[in-house]
């Protein structure tokens, strides 16, 4: 029995709230568990300086955490002056993402920003990031394509992503909480598509190792909690998931 | 008539939502018409350098706005690695202003930290900021009260913050929204307590200036305000207003 | 009797310099008491991004303080590395003070760059600044007007600034010194035209509060200093007093 | 056929120079193809501050390139004043990795620097960091082993990284350069013990995804290289190697 | 002729006016032609991290220009956030040269500090620093020995510095204004002693070269301008030279 | 007789390695003693923005030491998020020597970059990366000239620096390692051309002076120190060593 009364294979209460946030083209909330993140979605009418002439789009994002949003106050990044490895790492990793299930060429010379600010943190915010993320980007480039801003719908397919870990006592779980990740030997983050294959894979023993069948194990409860997920963005995006859908269908033939 | 239906002597509608987040010690969404202000109060075991050893607590904001708090995106000062002036402002505010209404001595070598997160803004975003941030703040002591961290009642008297200003248009009106701000030719913001008497009073004109009567009739409205702010904030504290009331009481003898 | 043996709403003696430095457009040595300023005003010959194309000229204004200007030697903000917030803030008073006396659509689009650097501290910095700014910057755009490189004289009225506080031995008193301000409860800076009427207003209570009746009492000594600062900045602009007389004069027809 | 000539599970010629620098305490250039890496291993007396007290040892790394490392210069670091977050991911992962095959009980307070500055890049800088960083912290700490610095040898298996991936042309390849990688759509860095053990997995669609097949045929050959690579490291550690297999041995009984 | 009127061997007007502020131990303006430096010193009762322990003071200098002490302003490096490498160099410059005539242990586990903020340039801001700032420090030291605060005066010689160079036209000269300096192709800033010995010698062809015998005559003109600025030192001196003169006596015997 | 057994005006043994790097248009590794730097030349299509126009080439420099280049680690100026005044220092230096014998006017607007990074040092690195960095420079221009990017070969005369210095035990010594430079009095670092003419002398006393005779009996030695240098360069330059006899001899008629 895990400390939150749930079973190994099983998520925790995932909510995502829709146009939470008046002024961005997409705005959700997020929450997972006690985990609560601000999800929003801008798009710009042009792409960085290393894009420019491409013909292509970008999709980048920013993460961020309020300072109470842990236990202990952090602080803040704008007043130390720089961004720590963790949000760089965080950030790069939404944005490689987000990108890698939607067509840029589509889109055109614009960038989506996507900005993740975790109000609330209990473990697992870069995964409900993307989550999250993939949502407001969604509804975002949906009301692009219905205002023409874009002639076909760019999203490919599905994009969540949760987290798996081993600690020594529960062994393989899914989805950990804070006192959870606080005790893995193993923490691995793993983001998938509609289509069950892999985005991003990154598995980290904390001063441990793992083996190739823990490894196996893992990517298997990996895979059922992404499919719940999944669901759960399915509901949030109504009538956009029948777009995906159809692309998806479109792509299988 | 405003542009939002409002008599020149209105707020607008005021929400205080105590408990929002979970970790801080006093946690606290305030919703000011369209502007929404997350205000968390942390407690600290120590002051900072320049105070030890005088046996006084210490009180200091931050101040931040989200990205999409605006119509058209920001970009983050963790981004750019340093604090724009307007945020030095406001935080320098925040802090003076909260600290005029509350007696370090009984705090003792603490501090309380202050965050106003702004997640969605349409003008007034310090005031509101102020005024939320007391009503975290009296949680946040209020707890600490109650467990015996300090053996009086800190805070002295109500404070709450609102702006009034002057448009073309409109002559002197109160509590202006993003549109009015725009259009203002002169903008103050007015910290006041619970007696009315003045903590803060900052008027500007906006390349314009303004005359001795037209600061009295704003000072006017600027009171009828914060009157009916600090009715809201006393619903939201609940029992602690009577502490504060106490405290109020025993000053008057 | 206050510590310098001044009367409670008497000025220090003030003594304005002008051609102080041979390079700048305007150039002035501004001293109040023991506080000694230089106001240099640069005319640059274009305007910030934000606001190219408008056809309109922009005011901006800089303060810095020379290390041992204070009694205890203060680290340069070179060296640190940035900016410290108090000194944005009264970057940002002086820029804002003065643009509201000045037609900044006559001047087009070209910068007037002021620089305030304390080289003796002693109270009343950023009032000292903003009185001898308003005359560098009258002398610059006196020769810019010769030199025909505007075709109307730009500046609309008289600008000075003074402070005033409430001491809990003196009660309200003008024009604070260094000791006066470190032990006052009530601090306001007060930026006034010619004609009286208010630019800024910037009262603070420090670990304070101040009632309606004290307002008034503090803005009555304000407006007398700021008459008593206008006839100086008269003396000092001489025959260029006579252009802003003449703009005062079509004002008021 | 790759482009230089390799079969798909080949690796490029690795070379590692041990006592490459004199002043450090474990020193080594590691040529992998055309990449070449500077490894450097300063033991420090002392620990970070989060980790005082504690009476473990800490390993750190940090990763630089040369200007000119690359084909077109790119600009320094600390010309920028910034670390980018490219550098800081593989900084993060260097320290990880290594962490994971070391007891940093027996070294106590004390910490390992790694410095892994690129001279020549050509694919596979991050990984090539990691293989011949491991041989220099080895060199390190054994001569703080043979001073009697500690009292046991704290390195518990073998290490190393290899990069694999795939590209549409050639499928699943091992140990890309930079040609290939540049093409791959799948680029995962591979870090593992002796023992064939994971210590981080780190897979990414580079705008594409992977199936659990492809992951799959990926690990093998990732698998196939770390072995290649630790008989190398074998060699250039001589009979430090023995200290590892006898700890190796000791885990295994 | 030099574009002053000068022979090829003439210093400009030397003034050096003491007590110019009145907060620091030690103040100077100096007046070189038309460049003007404050110079302060300040006496700080620590020394560095680096020096502590040792038992002898440190000097260490600052050195900043107003923006409008050129023709064109020149933008803060409070502003840019960071420190020209212009600056550092006459930083470090200004702080070894002083060094070099004070006895370090005399003065104990003290720091003086030297401000130089040039108010106005017209070339040779660095060479008038180093001169102004000996007065300036010779009376903060002397007025330290003076309160008992060291027992020996520490001041072993005089110390100025001085600018020579050679341009196309006027050959070899000395003393160069902001003119000459700009078309030198030799310049050349030369530290010395009362006892005509060298501190400090820097030598630049501005994409040029000089020869050993041209190198010879400008060292000539060099320690004739030395004279010259030493002499008018010690009138600004006063008393404290005779201070000087008496180290130097018992250095002789 | 030295700390390492060499004649008071003899150099330490250098090696100038040429391609040592494949990437950058001039490569060279320098060893002088156990100093060693590796020197990298590239050629950017354009110069940086105050010279655009003026169909004029620039050469700049920049120059850094690897953390274990020294016996103690030091903390890397990436980290630091600054260059230090001393790195500024030697950067200036290195690139205003080098554009003394380069005729930018043939090379029109292109930049060449040198970048030195000295992976071990032991005294003289900013002399020793002159001294590589003009091979580097060399090779790169030549390659430039060979491909026809320019039209005439542009390097007017062979370049070298060396320092030298006095210490107490052994008097006037050419080329100081670490040990000597550490106990010198007066160090001095010497940039002379082939014709031996000076372009940079930079001569300082560290808390010490020096007379002109001893200044004399330096430059001896650094002129016969340069002549070594010269030769070993010479040799390192094969056939590119004619264009510049070449270009001397031209010059000479």
């Amino acid at each position: 029995m895990r400390n939150d009364g749930r079973q190994y294979d099983q998520i925790r209460p995932v909510e995502i709230k829709t146009n939470f946030i008046k002024h961005p083209e997409g705005s959700v909330l997020i929450t997972v568990g006690e985990t609560k993140v601000i999800c929003n979605a801008t798009i710009e009418d042009r792409v960085p300086p290393f894009m420019r002439g491409e013909g292509k789009g970008w999709i980048t994002a920013e993460y961020s955490m309020l300072p109470r949003a842990t236990e202990q106050r952090t602080i803040r990044e704008s007043s130390k002056g720089k961004i720590s490895g963790r949000t760089m790492e965080i950030q790069r990793l939404i944005g490689r993402a987000l990108r890698a299930v939607v067509n840029l060429e589509i889109i055109g010379e614009k960038t989506v920003w996507i900005d993740c600010d975790v109000i609330q943190a209990d473990g697992g915010t870069r995964t409900a990031s993307i989550t999250g993320a993939f949502v407001a980007m969604t509804i975002a480039l949906g009301e692009l394509y219905n205002k023409n801003g874009i002639k076909e719908f760019p999203i490919q397919d599905y994009l969540a992503a949760i987290s798996v870990g081993m600690t020594k006592q529960e062994g393989e779980i899914l989805d950990l909480n804070y006192i959870e990740d606080s005790a893995a030997e193993v923490d691995m983050n793993v983001v998938m598509t509609g289509n069950r294959e892999f985005v991003e894979l990154q598995g980290t023993g904390e001063e441990a190792t793992f083996t190739r069948a823990q490894l196996d194990a893992l990517l298997e409860l990996a895979e059922k909690g992404i499919g719940s997920l999944i669901e759960i963005q399915k509901q949030a995006l109504g009538d956009l998931a029948l777009k995906i859908e159809s692309n998806l269908g479109a792509k299988k033939k």
